[in-house]
Parts: C-alpha cells; sequence; structure tokens
C-alpha cells in the first residue's frame, strides 16, 4: 500500500547543541584520523584531481582480487540455500578448518573448542576486549599500533600506551614492557604491525612471553587475576622472502593458557569486504567471546563461511594465489621503499624501512623547518601530510593517526592495497620535486 | 614451512573453577534458552528421533529460500570485484535505496544520513543501546520480548521489563508504559512481535507515541535528557491479509526525533545467514552508532550490500517473492492455528491467537496438574515442553525464554519458519494424542 510520503528530515536532523541525546561513551568516541583523510582525498577527487592514494589499510580488487576460489565457493554455497543462521560461534566445517589450518601451517595444536568464528577480525578484538576487560582494569598496547584507544574508550578501560621507536622496527621487547606489564588485564601485540609493516624478531617476542609467563605464574601464587595477551596476527599470511611470522604457543607453549588470536580473510586474502574472521584462543574465553558475540550479531555470512572452508583446506590453491599476491605486494613496497632511498640518496630528507610484511611501509619524511613555495613553513606532520597531498598528489597517513603523539613526528604509514605500479612509479618524482621545491 | 605440531589443548582447556579469568560482564551473560532446547532436539535427532521443529526463529532454505534476485545480485556483485571495505556506515547506494524504500512502503521522508547500514538487525540494536544508553540508566521494555535482558545486562543498564498479558495479544499500551516513562531513558518495542507474531494495533500505539512525547516535552522544559523509542521492525514486511504495520513517526512525526528503526532482510526476505541489516533514524544518533559499529566491525559483506541495492529497488520482484513466501508462512501458521483450534474444540487443554505478523504462533498449553502415562506430573511451562518434545516430538519454546517469568505459564512460541506444511499436518494428531493421554 503506497503512503503519503511524511517529510520527517526537520525532525530527524542533527540538533545543533548536545542536549545529553547521546550515551557518555559514544559522545566521547573520536572519529578514525584516516577517514579525515579520506574526505581530503575525496574532495580532491570532486575537483578532478588525481591522488596517489596511499592511506587506505584496504585492497583495490582491479590490482588485488579475491581467490577465485573463495569467490567460487560463495556461488557455490548459495546455490545449496546455505543463505540461512550460521551458529553463533560460526558454522562447525570452519571451525574445524581454521583448527587444521593452525595445526598444519602454524604448528599449533589447538581443538576445535578453541576456535570462534565472527564477521571479520575487528568483533573478534571487540571481543576479546569485552570478554576479559573490566572498566577501569589496565590495558597495555605499544604505539604506534591500531585502535587500541578506541577499544579502550569503549570499554571504559585504562590506556597505558608504550612508544616503541625506530630502533626496534616500532615493536616492543621484553625490557620496554616489563614494569607495565604488573598492573596490567591484558597487553596487546601486532605482527606483522599495521601501521609499520615490520615483524616481531623471534627474541623479541620470546623475550615478552617469557615476561608473561613469569608474571602469570607470580599472579597464581597471589590469586589475582591473569594477564592476557590480544595477539592480533591478521597479516601473518603477509611475510616477505627471510621474514619468519612466530606465535607465542610456538616460542612458550603455556602461552596458550592467556594467548587470544585475531585472525580472518580480511587481509591474507585481500578479502576485507566478505567479512569472515576468527578467533583462537583458551576454550573458556572463546566461550565467552562467543556468547557475547551471539548477541552483537557480529556473524560471518554463512555462505562466505563455508567459502573459506575450501579455501583452507586447499593448500595448494591457497600457494598458489599467495605466489601471485604477494609478489604484487611486494613488488609495490620494494618500488616505494628503492624510490624513497634514491631520493634520500639525492639529499632529501626522507628515508624508509625495508618492508617485512602487511602491506605497509614506514617512511621518514623530516623537511620540518623548510618552506613551501607558497610561504608554509613545515612543522608538523599534518603540515607534511598536507604538502604531500597538494604538492605532490601523494596521500599518506602521518604516525600520530596510530596514537604516536609528537613521538612519530617525520613517521608515515604508506599502504600498497590500493595502487599499481605505474602509480607508484609516477608518484615518486612527484615527491622528490615536491621536497626539492621547499627552502 | 611445515612445523612439528605442538599440542597446546592441555593449555587451551577450560579451567575448572573460574579464577576471574573472564570480565564481570562476560562472566554473567545468561546463555540462551532456545539454544539449550536446540541442544535437546540435536540430542533427539542423533538418537533417530524425528522432531517436529517449531523453536528456531529461522528459516529452513529448502521451505523458504531467499528471492533469486538477491542470489544474482550477490553473484553479479562478487563478479564486478565487490570484495573491498565497504564504507563503515554502508555503501551509499543501499543507504539511499533503504531511504526511498521508506518513502515508498511506509509513507517515511528521511534523508540518507538517517540511514546505517550494519551486519544484520542485531548489530543496530546494540549499537543504538551503546550510542543512547550509559549504564545505570533505565530500559523499559514490555515482556514476553527477545533479548533485552541481556543488552541491558551487557550495558549495565537498569531492567524494567512490564509483563504484557493475552488481553492486549502481549503487547503493551500507553497505560501499561505510562508510569515507567519518567524513569525510562529507552523504551523498546518490537512489532510484529517475536514471540507472540502479533502486532500492535494504531489506537495502542499512537497512545504510546503520545505519551513519548509529552514526556520529551516535559524532560525539554525541565532540561532533562530525552526518552528514546528503539523501534525494531524486522519482522514488518510479514504481516498478514487485513493486518497492517504502523511506524510512530508515521503516526506522530514528532517521533523522528526520538525514534530508532531497527530492520533488515533477516526476515523479511528469508535471507538471516546473510547477515544485511540497517537503523533508520535522528542522524545524530545514526552518526554515533556508526562510529561505534565501525569498530566493532559489524558489517554487512559489501556484495550482500549491493544485492539488497537491486531488491529494494524492484517493487515488482519483493512483491512477487512476497506473494509465495507469505502464502508458504501464513499457511503454515493457519494450519497450526487450526489444528490446535480443533483440539481445543475437542476439550484439549489447548489454544492459541490468530497469527498476525512474523513467522509466530502464540499457543496456550496448560494441562497444568494433570500426569503424564510416566506418572510425571506436569506443573511448569518447562515440564510441558519436555512433555511435548518427548510425547509427541513436537519442539516449542516456552514464554519463559522471552522473560515473562511466571506470567507465561502455560503460553509457548511456534515458529514456523524451519518447517513443511506436511510435517505439521502429521505433528498435530500427535498432539492430540499426548494431551488425551495425560490423567
Amino acid at each position: 500500500m503506497v503512503k503519503e510520503p511524511q517529510d520527517l528530515s526537520e525532525f530527524a536532523a542533527a540538533p545543533s547543541e548536545g542536549d545529553g541525546r547521546i550515551s557518555t561513551m559514544a559522545a566521547g568516541l573520536v572519529g578514525s584520523e584516516i577517514l579525515k583523510i579520506a574526505g581530503d582525498i575525496r574532495e580532491l577527487g570532486r575537483a578532478g584531481v588525481e591522488v596517489c592514494n596511499l592511506t587506505v589499510g584496504d585492497f583495490k580488487p582491479a590490482q588485488f582480487p579475491i581467490p577465485e576460489l573463495l569467490a567460487q565457493g560463495i556461488r557455490d554455497a548459495l546455490a545449496a540455500g546455505q543463505t540461512n543462521y550460521p551458529p553463533s560461534n560460526g558454522v562447525l566445517e570452519l571451525r574445524e578448518a581454521v583448527r587444521a589450518f593452525y595445526e598444519r601451517e602454524l604448528g599449533l595444536g589447538y581443538t576445535t573448542d578453541s576456535v570462534l568464528v565472527a564477521g571479520g577480525g575487528r568483533p573478534c578484538i571487540y571481543a576479546a576486549y569485552r570478554a576479559l576487560v573490566d572498566a577501569g582494569d589496565t590495558v597495555v598496547y605499544p604505539v604506534p599500533s591500531w585502535n587500541n584507544n578506541h577499544y579502550c574508550h569503549m570499554l571504559g578501560a585504562t590506556k597505558l600506551p608504550i612508544t616503541c621507536g625506530v630502533d626496534n622496527n616500532f615493536l616492543p621487547t621484553r625490557e620496554a614492557v616489563i614494569e607495565s606489564l604488573p598492573k596490567a588485564r591484558m597487553l596487546c601485540l601486532n605482527s606483522p604491525l599495521n601501521p609499520t609493516g615490520t615483524a616481531f624478531s623471534r627474541e623479541a617476542l620470546l623475550g615478552i612471553c617469557e615476561a608473561i609467563v613469569a608474571e602469570n605464574h607470580r599472579r597464581e601464587r597471589s590469586g589475582e587475576r591473569p594477564l592476557y595477551l590480544l595477539f592480533d596476527h591478521i597479516y601473518w599470511m603477509l611475510t616477505f622472502e627471510g621474514v619468519e611470522h612466530y606465535t607465542p604457543p610456538q616460542l612458550v607453549p603455556e602461552m596458550a593458557r592467556w594467548t587470544v588470536f585475531v585472525d580472518g580473510i580480511s587481509k591474507a586474502f585481500a578479502a576485507t569486504g566478505v567479512r569472515v574472521g576468527w578467533s583462537v584462543g583458551p576454550v573458556d574465553v572463546i566461550q565467552r567471546m562467543s556468547a557475547f558475540l551471539g548477541h552483537v550479531g557480529a556473524w560471518a555470512p554463512r555462505a562466505e563461511q563455508l567459502a573459506t572452508v575450501a579455501m583452507l583446506e586447499d593448500p595448494a590453491a591457497v600457494a598458489e594465489f599467495h605466489a601471485g599476491f604477494k609478489a604484487g605486494v611486494l613488488s609495490r613496497l620494494r618500488r616505494l621503499y628503492r624510490g624513497l632511498r634514491e631520493l634520500r640518496e639525492a639529499g632529501l630528507p626522507v628515508d624508509a624501512i625495508a618492508p617485512m610484511g602487511a602491506i605497509y611501509l614506514t617512511v621518514r619524511v623530516h623537511p620540518f623547518g623548510k618552506t613551501t613555495p607558497e610561504g608554509k613553513t613545515l612543522e608538523t606532520n599534518e603540515d607534511v601530510r598536507k604538502y604531500l597531498l597538494d604538492a605532490a598528489r601523494v596521500a599518506v597517513v602521518p604516525f600520530q593517526a596510530f596514537g604516536t603523539g609528537d613521538a612519530g613526528q617525520g613517521w608515515f604509514r604508506l599502504s600498497v592495497g590500493a595502487v599499481g605500479e605505474q602509480e607508484i612509479d609516477d608518484a615518486l618524482p612527484r615527491v622528490g620535486a615536491a621536497l626539492k621545491a621547499l627552502t
């Protein structure tokens, strides 16, 4: 039945000032810095300016399509009527496939009860926070890192960021975290790391694991609640030649008592919009995460879950996909890395860290105190970001978006998931020219 | 690289007793009653006993497949490489399609800024709670209803359930809620109602809306925070002949200032596992819900979002699908209803409310005080549920699973989404025989 539409836009419009309409938690949520940058880029795009967009932690499907086996699996599952509710902890076949995948590829022997499927990696992170952290608990995380500040805010947790510098590839060590552990309910690590593209060495991760085990043995004696490790390794399949990925229980098996993994197909199979992720961890924690996510409803779609089974169970298909996919990512990272190092050798204030994993390059741009042709003196990372966007049409993300504050001065994340090789080759001379134009 | 797998099952096993391993919130989460019943049914299934399963709020795809246009849309979107991140508030095309759909089908004239897309209806409910309710705030909801107790627990909100009886089809009226409104931050309504399959009359909903507007005008004068209405109408497209679906802003346009709709394709298109839902509401609230859900990552998969656009923009396809789908649902509900009324006419202690919407039938079974052939006296709904399952192989859900407590004595939800007509025809005589066998 057609009704005469009633214009509700005025009633539904945002009021000009707050009047307690929003909860305290929601009112205090800080928007994503990266989304603000995306707004700048869209504006240039509308003005017809083409930008080399190195800001998004995502893939352009024209550059990086999902594996055909995954797409075919979704089509097959839909054709088979796999359209009703999945179990709230994931279809059993996928939980079993993840279990077998971890055993085969990572040497980690869990039971299926340790596996929870969700609609991406983020719901797993959020569920781990909610299942483990009470308001007022302290969460320790290194910076630069991704979004832990937001999760702490949503939980009312006390944030304890630990600043990591270039001397250890922006990753923490035992020494960096040891003092904070007695206060902590949870430590959040990510390797390969978003935003840096660097990965833990065996020694660094082992040192941290040993400190966590020692701390938990101390707590067991004193009757305190345990310390957990949230280990987000969503990029673990994307490490490059010579770089090995290590996991806490592989180095110290007892770490399985306190480690919650975050993982999924989003990055490993260029499938960010397909929404399949999983957690692996202690059975009691996984059960509570599952109970929580069941109410939130952040489930992976059923057909996509079944398609993921076919992918994980086919090592040859995974290897074949990764051969092309990783070569494409690495080739882009290398072009950027080499190009920027050449600019450095030419005396320009840039540098970069050799790529180890993920889709990111850590780049230093430090023309601070120099003046642009328009007469603007570059003082902050935000000044540099804007200058590179305007003068070189290259969009990058300052480390401040990853919680570093002033310690990130001069450092930027460059992501290659949404650009082609030619775009990179074209952009590098523009960066060089823009930096040369400074006085 | 293949690693020798390390057995971690002992370390990852659930410890026998709690030791502060879980957060207070997660430790206090109550499991779903319906899932416990599902366990009973699975056990019978393993023993080779076939059960007429009237417990699940879901569809069996063999009985109720999704529209072919939706399946085709997913295939087309995948083929077009729509596999990367959707915007965190949903693809613009879908937000615009929902806006147009609400204007066309419900006469509600919102702007696109009022629309948020998420991975199902549940994430919208949870996000509305988080965006509006602070710990300690009071949330009012009628019982029987679905899961509001769990959402309140997760928020640390104060629950204020209002018991509704058969005299008003288990739905609240102005009189039922008026006293609780001054205390409330949010009122949660659902129509057509899960679990009863009944729908608001125009008068009842109008009365409640007028009370909310009056309460909010009072609060504006006194400077208090407003009262919100969470209006879950996920079943609104599934009403049956003669039953009209009403919405708060349609009856009282100013209600658009405080109404948050929950909706999606899960029930309307038999697509519970496809994971596309949406909220429509005041722009400022929708923005905060979006910021929150962005971090939770409870997004609808991108291809499915685009497929939903094609569906919503094709009134003829919607009408054609609903003609068959709703006829199938209604035919099942009617068979059950008529069959149970016939048992009642035969003097058995059963009754049912005529179906109005959704996929549910409200059924009264009240053989309390009678004794089974095995010598068990039936005293509670749980006794009756077990007896019907064991003696008649019919699985139903007591209203206690929907928060009624003792007030639900004798009342049950019967869902027809996962059964065929023949199954119902076969089950009814078994119910009759089981009730006749009581002494």
